[in-house]
């Protein structure tokens, strides 16, 4: 009864015999092998256009480049006040970026309000110089909070974006499961709701390491080489996450796990909401399940094995909850099974 | 006939299968699983001592948080002049750094002359604002040039780092390379021997991506533990490297890859030497030979499937190298083939 | 009638004639004068203990240089929400701290609670990597508002800070008027509370440009010569600076100069509670005076020439003005007369 | 006697009047005031165009910023080796640059050799990501050894600079005394010739502290504006910079202070060839002269106090001097009287 994080599962076994197949022989190194084109060639087909795509370890590595590709001098980038940029990267966004700083945009349930980041963004009138200028936006997909944007909530959130010139960014750490979620493609979650650079994980969804930073913009990808390079994430075997790729876009594995992912936490949601004393915080749209458990629950479960995260209360549900309640947080993955996810509603 | 690096070859069967081996069931994520742990415990065996050990996503990284660590404003590290860190890093050391600058030290063969290291480093005294303050000296083992620092050599350098109270970093990418050609000990090449911190370089011999830097001053791991995460390096499942590493150490494969690279180098050397036309243009101490080949021979062994690259003549041998002759490198690794050796020779 | 800032006012007559008599001969540069000496000297003086004293141009200079001197990887700054240094300096403190963050701290009329200062740093715990580390707090004095911290509330700030190591900075670009203000010494409200480094102004104060950086521990201080330096901070004709602190601080001119503009202060604070229009948003405990204003009148007075600011309505006074009252910001300075201000209230 | 360098003098008497001058009354602070548009629009009429002026408080500021505007990722800039950038500015350059690279080029007495410098740069192709990208040129004029690029080398080191696309940086912290030297104008010398950016020095000229940095390239001045706000160096009572500036060029003052400058180091190159044991190193241009002085007539010098340096001696003239002979920088200003000189001469 593993619900802590989607990253303490490993990987799918598809993703570990297209390493041992590509172990043997001899590929160029840094990013120019065959396999490494054809992998490139397939985020195009998957995004429905050309792209940069851009290999990294982590997306920390993938955010901090995206944030800082936009990056001007007292730069300002905005998001969520919980997201992973700003609250769980060590700082690594202004550290890429020389200092620019990110500004916390208020929104319930992960998702900044487009009138809210309009009104952030105006804080920062160009003429201002003490200030800083506004650079990028940043919205995650899916959030913090296992919600996702709806297809007319990006469009808001990027008409205010262009509104201001300002790119905008997708951290798309968990990006095949809010594609599932919103039952769309690539593309119209992305490039045609005016998303300009996308961070797209792999690693949550089946992958040991593969996370990609795609750039919808050509023009900035030869700058982008030279930035990933100095920032220590240009593998020299490269293969070895191409190889991670190549599996898990063949026949839509990849797709294919984030449906068992989000279908495993639909299941512990239902389960949760039809339990006597627990219930849901808020909705669950992807694999990760916001869930109010009685402190004496939580306790049980945990001694019968169960791991989970308690989670701060956000601001708006402040005083909501009974004293002898806490939040949770519970993360499904790829390799989630219905057994664990029963016997963890059976206690509750 | 694949010389052109190290890096060209994929991973040796047993790194595969530790991975495949590890990739089912949960382990916490973030560098605090058990067998991160079980893996560090391994290095602090091998270094026969206790150490702090920081996995990385490429060499780069290592190399540049090691110099990171020891820096200060306006701080000058010292390294040889073809070093990886100053030639081939795209400036990731001073990015890492907020700027400080790295100082080429001369010496034949990719190594520095100790008397001319305490030259370069008496060109900073502390009372000079102006020029800056020396911070760190870091050493190639095995250098660029396939050669190695003896101990008595790098009882030299670090003697010179001491007398200026300046730690000593070991580049490590080919370690067990050199750890081979002295017929020595990890630790009697490094702490005993005044090295502060290494590093370890497990990619090129045979693994996918397992890089790891290592301090032996314990007083420094907490600092590191944040440089590494703002500096996207964290990896979130950590196991797939520490897996790389369990399968590398597992029965001393690290030190049989390393002898077998070695023993291609030594051999293809010998074959060179004995040819007609060919020669060396210094001796090969690990894995990378350096040959002078006439251009027709060099355009004939590319034309029967010879992939090596033609190598800038170091200052001192200008001049020394007949108008049809060029200089090139040739790279062995774990997956080197004598028959590829033999089948390289019998054209030279 | 000029209240926009006391920077709007050029320089005390002793101040240019102290610049015309150093102008003559020569002396050493980059800060190593008979004179740089003697006004170092007065810094210990007047702090009664030894000090090391860096000049630098701006008050911008020495807040970053001082946040950078205390800073760490994933490091996180504190300070009141509308400080300087979080909303005025263009991310100057992040640039010169590679990336460093400030974190937001509430409080009414400009100064940090102690309690919420303690509640935000409780938020970086120093074993959560995600969330970087604290590292120091900056207090300044006087507020944004012009209010000040009274030696409890300073002492209730250092406790906050040692309890959790962190070094405490005290941004004092009004230090002389907070100095009247709470008719103290410069050793009471700074060392002796717990304050560890200072930024300390001169140039608001009646100087043409005179900043300078104090450090009570002079271990550090080694290391801030070369962090001045990379800054582009040290000047070589360091006279120019010492030349103005030297006329700045005989005979306690210094101190005159704050007295009269808090003085000024106190005028118009009353003018304005005496006026039947307007009244004081907040008491004026030094050189700024934070009226409101209706807005017939606000317009009325700047017909006559007078100049001041909109201000921003603190979040805990909004909808507490009527709908024709507007916050304004008066700034008196060493150069206001009582006739520019008594102009100023008859008109409210 | 006092040759040590032109920035142990102080200030010229008109510079210390103007600033008396503009003390009272009130202005509008950063860089907004009238006379900051009134010394702005001079900058304009002196190189014949539009410019755009920033006012920062050192020349290592103007530079740094120079650079780092040009920056991109891994980039490298190019000097002369022993430019002040890259020996006399404690990394500033670099730290300016998030760790921008200066790469030396050869040439004798302190100026680039065309065909070094292209030589230079081709060894960074952009196909080469772990080389780096080459980003701007800076030449120093007057350089550190005294001598000035004639406009037909600036010329071609121009040239050399556009054929790789290139910006070009003039250091003109001795701007003055170059322009004197070759008897031409700002235009001639600057963007006539394809500088597309200068550090226009005044303070070691007569000012107290005033540099500029100035943009012929409009596009890039509103990024500077962020820029040089986030270093700190943006005055707040910017009026101290323009009102030095303003006298500085009233009545071509500048132009007669350097020629001064020059005049007194001629009479004293003059002086030291005529005498019976000195000589020059080699042919002063500007206001710095470099000699061979026999050590006791050194020493005798020093006795009756004479205050000048000893100097490194350049690698090309190593081994052309007697064992009791060294080699000393000799440093005219402003202020140098021709007593000063004589007496000096009267003892080589």
């Amino acid at each position: 009864m593993i619900f802590s994080s989607d990253n303490w599962s490993g990987a799918h076994p598809a993703i570990g015999e297209s390493l041992m197949a590509h172990a043997a022989g001899y590929a160029s190194g840094y990013g120019t092998s065959d396999l490494d084109r054809k992998v490139e060639q397939k985020f195009a087909e998957i995004f429905e256009r050309n792209v940069a795509v851009f290999f990294v370890g982590t997306g920390t590595a993938a955010n901090s480049l995206a944030l800082a590709t936009a990056n001007r001098a007292g730069g300002v980038a905005f998001c969520h006040r919980e997201a992973h940029v700003i609250a769980d990267e060590c700082g690594a966004p202004g550290f890429f970026s020389h200092g620019a700083r990110l500004k916390p945009v208020d929104g319930p349930r992960g998702k900044m309000v487009a009138a809210r980041l309009d009104a952030e963004i105006r804080r920062f009138p160009l003429d201002n110089v003490q200030g800083g200028q506004p650079t990028v936006v940043s919205l995650t997909q899916a959030t913090e909070s296992g919600t996702v944007y709806s297809l007319a909530e990006i469009d808001a959130i990027a008409a205010v974006s262009k509104a201001h010139s300002l790119p905008l960014h997708m951290d798309g750490a968990r990006f095949a499961n809010a594609l599932i979620s919103l039952d769309t493609t690539p593309a119209e979650m992305t490039w045609k709701r005016g998303v300009d650079l996308v961070s797209f994980g792999g690693t949550k969804n089946g992958c040991w390491c593969a996370e990609a930073l795609v750039l919808f913009d050509l023009s900035s990808a030869q700058e982008m080489h030279f930035m990933r390079k100095r920032a220590g994430q240009l593998f020299s075997k490269s293969r070895f996450v191409s190889a991670q790729f190549d599996a898990y876009f063949a026949g839509d594995l990849w797709l294919d796990l984030a449906r068992h992912a989000n279908a495993m936490a639909a299941r512990l949601a239902e389960g949760i909401t039809a339990s006597k004393t627990s219930r849901l915080a808020w909705q669950a749209d992807t694999n990760e399940v916001f869930a109010i458990l009685k402190k004496d629950v939580a306790a049980k479960l945990r001694q019968r094995g169960a791991i989970f995260y308690d989670w701060p209360v956000p601001q708006d549900l402040v005083g909501s909850f009974a004293p002898d309640e806490g939040l949770h947080r519970l993360v499904t993955s790829f390799a989630t099974r219905a057994d664990d996810v029963d016997l963890f509603v059976s206690a509750c």
